[in-house]
């Protein structure tokens, strides 16, 4: 009996493939310069540090390194990443940090602890794509709401949080993936003030605060309400992402408890030697120059990229300028639709991914996401211009 | 608000906190023998070869090793398990080979591609206790079928095939945790046929084969309907287990892509490093004879531990023997209820598992599991003295 005939889940019948996967292979060609990826660049990894600690660890504890851990994670770094959070302004302690295998399993815990089929998601449009796939998992539905320079807007958010079937309000609200924008202080305060009055947890999902370019982001909202934030932070985008390790911010009690059992079915404990490296790498005291130096190098990347889209760039297209993180947004007429253009511009040796990924209900069609760190500053300046290129030509200039 | 009153998911209330992890925290006293974890022996790892291999990468490739990779796993090491699974007699190629985070990550894999709420598992009692923790999270029902000397019984599956509602059987079929018991080739072969008779998947979860004291070990069950079964194996008995890699090998098409998409929504992908430092070490060449020593060492402290029951314990008491893996399995007169003597044992200074924990359905009160890999010969000896005591006073002796 072939396997196509077996009874599978409702949920893994309807998972869509990953539409960004399938972008990305067609991208792969040799000559494109790609703008289509998320990745950090692989350069300005650390790795002699890392490497120096990984010797040490697997000289003086491989058995400890390399054995079963704890679910909630190793002790030791749990107490440094509060540190770390408590530094930046996040209150919590070692006792609140869950370790998981990379953010994405921190949204995926999400998705377990909190959504049965029909739960409402609240979150922006455009919204980060790998949250809707961990949560798609458990069958929500999701209610959006529009994003202006600010990120997601709020008209409408109270009358849907009335309807008491909200479970999480998911936001990424600083420098987001896909489109860099921030949401400033004022606006936070206001979500966070409706998340209050309505019960409602808000998970704040934060990977790239730390890469501000002026080192100025607004206040966290765990911050504003620690009791009423799940926060995921990662190492993915300040160290490397290849060890998988990241942290989840839950309030003591059910919450916490909740997040660590459900972590606990999903694959017992994140990498031990992961965790081992990243504590001993932190203890070095390099990390801070570290985060200065890619946070300058990003930098370099999007004012090139910026500098050349301004330079470029027919005139009708417009993008986000943002001071942080590895996403800028781009804005066509809304007579070209950028899952057309894609071919051509795989053609013209370009990549971008096309900002409908970034609609889970449809729209954006005349968007696209540009990232600026993995490419570096000429690839940056030459696959601007053939963008511009294309744009010149789709818009019959 | 606190947290406690949010509402949670309905797999988040009904989730039970995790026994084994309750019983491991009483037993993890300063003097204590233990037989109650799972550990394998940390001194028997092969640290000095894995540091030379992660010394190497670290220098050669450490943007590939920290970098994001494939949802599928490192192309590289897929072939190299693909290899080694044909030598052990599981046709395979690499392309149905999927790295996971650890096995337990196979086992929630499994779940989401094929489990409904209600859907219907079937089993053995005793059986793994991690499964019913990852299967749980999809809310299946689970029939048990009881085990005698060769595993679980198929008295009744038939009739139970027959309801359609079975979406997979599963089963540890060699020396299974917890009670080190093995399923020989004819039984293996009349559930095959019935599982291809009715279309139903059998997910053979394989972590002890290869530490078989004596090397041998029935067919696998994926040899003898390489399309009927999804594969479970992984390194973190054979190698160490904080690198978290273990492979699923599921039928290509359908099955194979619906598992890849439901991994890349829990956690993108394995760890990278991990991935890159197995590979390199199995390209060393040491791992067949690192297996012959962990072999020789586990068969050394089982020999121990059974010539002490032999000599200890007393009449009424009876134990499996199992020719490989890393537990057995105590049976007790029906008098005595292990969960309530535990207390005793600790007091002793002695550990193990009520083997009612492997009954997810309640039963096995006068039973017991034993890990014979963690513990030293000499602690072994001391420790079933302890147990034996304990007996004798239990039973009035």
């Amino acid at each position: 009996m072939p396997n196509s005939r077996w009874e599978y889940s409702e949920r893994a019948i309807a998972m869509k493939s990953n539409v960004i996967r399938e972008i990305l292979k067609i991208t792969k060609k040799p000559g494109v310069i790609s703008f289509a990826g998320g990745l950090p660049a692989p350069e300005l990894f650390p790795s002699a540090t890392i490497k120096e600690v990984t010797n040490k660890i697997l000289t003086d504890s491989p058995g400890e390194a390399l054995q079963y851990g704890r679910t909630e994670g190793y002790p030791p770094l749990r107490e440094v990443v509060a540190e770390r959070m408590n530094k930046l302004g996040v209150p919590c302690t070692a006792e609140e940090i869950l370790i998981t295998s990379g953010s994405q399993q921190g949204l995926d815990v999400v998705g377990r602890v909190f959504l049965d089929e029909g739960s409402l998601v609240v979150t922006s449009r455009p919204t980060y794509l790998g949250a809707i796939q961990a949560f798609d998992t458990y069958r929500p539905r999701y209610v959006t709401f529009d994003s202006d320079k600010d990120g997601m807007t709020v008209d409408g958010l109270e009358d849907t949080l009335l309807t008491g079937e909200v479970r999480v309000i998911y936001l990424v609200p600083t420098f987001q993936n896909p489109d860099g924008r921030t949401i400033p202080t004022d606006r936070r305060k206001l979500i966070i003030d409706l998340a209050e009055k309505y019960g409602i947890p808000v998970v704040e999902d934060d990977p790239y605060s730390e890469l501000s370019f002026d080192g100025e982001v607004p206040e966290h909202m765990k911050s504003m309400s620690p009791e009423m934030v799940v926060y995921l932070g990662t190492f993915s985008k300040l160290l490397a992402p290849g060890f998988r390790i990241a942290w989840l911010i839950a309030p003591r009690g059910d919450c916490y408890d909740r997040c660590v059992r459900m972590k606990q079915g999903a694959d017992l404990h994140t990498n031990t030697l992961g965790q081992h490296i990243i504590y001993e790498y932190l203890k070095t005291g390099d990390f801070d120059e570290h985060l200065e130096k890619i946070r300058k190098a990003y930098s370099k990347r999007r004012n090139v990229m910026v500098e050349m889209m301004h330079k470029y760039f027919p005139e009708g297209v417009s993008f986000t300028e943002p001071n942080g993180g590895l996403f800028l947004w781009v804005t066509l007429p809304e007579s070209i639709n950028t899952t057309e253009l894609l071919p051509k511009a795989v053609e013209k040796q370009v990549a971008y991914i096309p900002g409908n990924a970034f609609y889970p209900a449809g729209g954006g069609y005349n968007t696209m996401r540009m990232n600026y760190s993995k490419p570096n500053e000429e690839e940056i300046e030459i696959g601007i211009k053939r963008l511009a290129e294309l744009f010149d030509e789709a818009l019959g200039k």
